[in-house]
């Protein structure tokens, strides 16, 4: 959860809603049901935790304390592609410590989005029996807590990351080597996103390219990976994708990764068209849906 | 025809067989006879000549003259998208005017490669009937003779080009308005080529995304575009899809042109794995549906 303020070729956006938690959450309520595990201050709209409880996210594990809510500042400038951080301001944030309630424990699927690694494996230390997991991370933790992130890794089925960050972690300056070497760290499906080029997406059986869908004008690409991967694992939860069907018949679990890769793309291309949640928030499941058949319409041959 | 001396984080080659109209007949002949138009200096090695028309590439069309062959010197860094050209040395390129035979003229496919559009307006000046005229062209003529490139156009099929000289031959900044600008110009099919990232089809129907096949090392991306729009101006022409089918069955044109995009994308990845054509002269049919296959598989859902 954060407040954003972020400029871009397009225009600029002062402190508003941000925070990869909230662009999962909203973009994978669109196909099965969410919790959400967060922090925010006690400057923090409420009625922003309202909206998200009335689209039946559960915001019963977004903790509310004393002092200000993570705050990122950053621009971009032509190559989209690239965040340029100005500055963070971890605020609340720092002390972040999640606590799982009974229900949390319970989760099936989980997403452990780009946190410090020693969080997201304290996430799956309270979690009890979970059929999916897959996690996000970063430069920052790559190089940072190199140990801890692979600690993590070892646990996790899913990895999503992106092109420059594949290398960096394996070392490997060759894709399909870095790919190799991921997949033995732990996750056997990795996914790496590419921006305004759309998504990769490697399992031990195949690759599968997908492109991003074609939109007019990009306002603000911040969010674009967060709701990917929320409509990426909130189409595998809808579908019950998990690692028994990985093993049982790898097959569909490929064919569902795929659509669950390209609802991602589709999910992203909306985000980017705005600042903020902005579109997402007023996304409805007909456009969702129209746009997603759009895109397959566009790699048919 | 020409030289290349390129450098590329791979390594360097000096002075090795380049030029589109190479790339281009090579990567055609796998689908459909070629008939080629070029010039080089007395210094062109004849076996390579002898060589091309071993593969049933027609050289009638290539003058010896007096002089050296064209020769560029470039390089790319680690943006293998882009190349940074250090000399041109237009040599015997300089009075280059392409005269058609008889049978020339009688061609049915015609491909304008990136030369001066005044000497591609020549060519279809000379041509009699042609069924299917596609053409490149690039930022140098783009802003150097735009007038002269819009003459040509109106006379074009289809138009395959980069997305940065998208934007600067329409003056749009938004690629939708940009494919309309350009379409206004005359040509109704649009493929932007977008390197590592693969192509676009724009026709006045529909939109294609094309991945490009994700090879393990990209050695030199030199004539990548060139044998993209051979095999898929060979594919065309192996497939009969021409004008008139655009006319009476434009949903079969456009089926075929996306098959043709995917075969230009397979080709230019073998390009790709060597410098020069030295990977293209040693390509095997088989492998070529192999990966042709493998590039289905890879967008499949």
């Amino acid at each position: 959860m954060a407040f954003d303020s972020v400029q871009t070729p397009a225009g600029k956006a002062d402190k508003v809603l941000g925070g990869s938690v909230n662009y999962f959450s909203v973009a994978a309520s669109f196909f099965a049901p969410v919790q959400i595990l967060g922090v925010v201050g006690e400057d923090f709209p409420k009625e922003h935790l309202s909206w998200l409880a009335a689209r039946k996210i559960d915001t019963s594990g977004v903790e509310v304390v004393a002092g200000q809510t993570f705050h990122w500042v950053g621009s971009y400038n032509d190559n989209l592609n690239e965040a340029k951080t100005l500055s963070t301001a971890l605020n609340v944030f720092e002390k972040f410590d999640p606590r799982l309630s009974e229900k949390h424990r319970n989760a099936e699927f989980i997403f452990l989005a780009n946190i410090d690694p020693v969080l997201q494996t304290s996430v799956l230390d309270q979690a009890k029996t979970h059929r999916l997991v897959a996690a996000d991370s970063m430069n920052f933790w790559i190089t940072g807590k190199p140990k801890e992130l692979k600690e993590t890794l070892k646990r996790v089925d899913i990895l999503s990351i992106n092109e420059t960050e594949a290398f960096m972690l394996s070392g490997e300056k060759n894709l399909h080597k870095a790919i190799a070497a991921i997949r033995a760290m732990g996750p056997s499906v990795i996914v790496v996103k590419r921006g305004e080029y759309g998504a990769m997406l490697f399992t031990p059986r195949s690759i599968f390219l997908a492109p991003a869908f074609p939109v007019d004008r990009v306002v603000d690409p911040t969010g674009a990976g967060d709701s990917f991967a929320g409509a990426f694992m909130g189409f595998l939860a809808e579908q019950n994708a998990d690692r028994e069907m990985a093993k049982n018949d790898p097959a569909g679990f490929d064919k569902i990764l795929r659509r669950a890769v390209l609802a991602g793309c589709t999910m992203a291309s909306f985000t980017v068209q705005d600042f903020s949640l902005h579109r997402l928030m007023r996304l409805e499941a007909k456009e969702l849906v129209e746009r997603q058949n759009a895109l397959l319409g566009m790699i048919a041959v």
